[in-house]
């Protein structure tokens, strides 16, 4: 069986053109530069605007990805959508390119179903999809999907498809959910959903971070990602997985500063860059908005209804605190 | 301009086969039967299980039951995806077959979203759509959609598109809230989704029903719809609008006994029954039994993940409580 991928992922933000459609060149362009900043890549997640592109948008992207040479071994593409039959075909597409998994959300329409209709629904796709590189990270984020995933569904699946339940993505924004999860499984792979539950999650055997920051502050959510898998490594503790890294030699090194500070510094720092963008401001626009100013682009600012761009006001106040730091 | 449609609508129940794919032959002869009830059809709502289909399937379906001869002008089929590409894409096809309107739900993946994101993308489906014949009706259906439809997003909308936006469907239960955006707009025809309101909303200027239970009971349904069009024309207040109606000669004639209730009695009894689906059982799953059980017909319980049909006992259940009215 082919490692699982571990480290740190952006669900990647999704440019668009001023007509709204999907800015390839752009998209291609900020993919190249998280992989090179040691960051894997889940386009099509939330943060990704993936539920406000249709599943035709979708399937042409991710084709178009592999075609520009991205890496399908370091990409988990998000596939849940609410019909079975699309997201199986998302699916599909995902493994035929040999992406390193899927992130999978529920079906999200109707809200108060049981677990026995979500173990039927991940049930239908996996035998649909049929492909024993199918690799499935569920998704668990509760504040946008309502439909969530539990350790019983989790239980049922493992038993029935332990090839293809790889693991999950808890974006609950509640750790005791969090190490619910990490406590109840073993062979299940654990990504936070923010970076300021990283630390605790390596500690306590999880395998990274998805998070949406990760898209403006990659090297750094993965050096604190690196330390603890190097303490990892040395207490012969590590787990086996392929590490979101770009080979060293081709990777940015961390500044000397970084190196000298305790993993403990490093994720207080994660969180202050991280409160920057959730505290104050709607978080894609926020996030938008500062490749925009990184890159000197506007165009990056553009999102799709009902997501609305900064106004010029939050802009200004963003692009001052970004320069803080 | 065309009249717009009024009376009495159902969210059609979509029946599988086995392998989960839609049975086109027991869904168009659901259809028939519901027009020969005097029944107009809302395909792919809530009640359909129409965002279990994929958008592929939603287009191939309504293409077929046009095909079959089932009249577009007495449908008004749900469009409303998360994706302003699909909800273009479905909402087209319904205008180039001449559907009398569209049920769109807002874009319901990302929660919290203001007032202005929803305006722009609903603004964009209509100039994507770009048909003078386009007739929306916005579905508020807070209980699962999460995302609601307000009366400030009305008021810019009509502003903009007053041909457009055709009108509402009101399914939050909340009888307070449908006679805010009564007596917010004229020109905006609002339909209950649920028929325990029709007396009252047909008594405050409303338009109909689309509801659930039209699918097993509409001829009752329709027969109080028409009892207070009846008071109305001879007040010589009727709203102008095509009845969803058959021509008098088809259609069922009321029973005696009916025929010489009050409104109120009408009423009264349509909410018995109401209740016998909506009370003891999961709705979808019940209202599919309880075909399954009037067409002698088992094929009809089948419903897609995740949701999942009634227990053998629940079943059992139903089909007393069914035969005792």
């Amino acid at each position: 069986m082919a490692q699982r991928i571990r480290g740190v992922l952006a669900p990647v933000l999704t440019p668009f053109k001023a007509d709204l459609s999907p800015d390839l060149e752009r998209f291609v362009a900020h993919c190249q530069w998280l992989l090179s900043q040691n960051c894997g890549l889940a386009p099509f997640g939330t943060t990704s605007e993936g539920n406000s592109l249709s599943v035709d948008e979708r399937a042409d992207l991710l084709d178009s990805l592999v075609a520009a040479g991205i890496d399908p071994s370091r990409m988990m593409p998000g596939t849940g959508c609410c019909s079975i039959t699309e997201t199986a075909r998302l699916t599909s597409q995902a493994v035929q390119h040999g992406c390193a998994g899927v992130l999978m959300l529920p079906p999200f329409y109707y809200k108060g179903v049981g677990e026995e209709g979500l173990y039927r629904y991940f049930s239908e796709v996996v035998q649909r999809v049929g492909d024993a590189r199918l690799r499935i990270y569920l998704y668990h984020i509760p504040p946008v999907a309502v439909v969530g995933i539990t350790t019983g569904l989790v239980e049922r699946l493992l038993k029935d498809y332990p090839g293809a339940i790889a693991g999950m993505k808890d974006s609950s924004g509640d750790w005791n959910n969090t190490k619910a999860f990490l406590d109840a499984f073993n062979g299940f792979d654990v990504f936070v959903g923010s970076e300021s539950f990283l630390l605790a999650n390596m500690r306590n055997g999880g395998a990274g971070t998805i998070s949406a920051t990760a898209n403006v502050n990659p090297a750094a959510i993965y050096e604190l990602y690196r330390r603890i898998s190097e303490e990892h490594r040395k207490a012969g503790s590590i787990g086996e997985g392929l590490d979101t890294a770009v080979a060293d030699a081709e990777g940015p090194t961390p500044r000397e500063a970084t190196a000298r500070l305790d993993p403990e510094d490093l994720q207080a720092k994660l969180n202050v860059v991280r409160d920057l963008f959730f505290e104050k401001y709607p978080m894609i626009p926020a996030l938008k908005q500062a490749i925009a100013i990184y890159r000197n682009d506007p165009a990056w600012t553009k999102v799709r209804p009902p997501l609305v761009e900064l106004t010029a006001e939050q802009a200004k106040g963003l692009k001052a605190e970004i320069l803080k730091h």
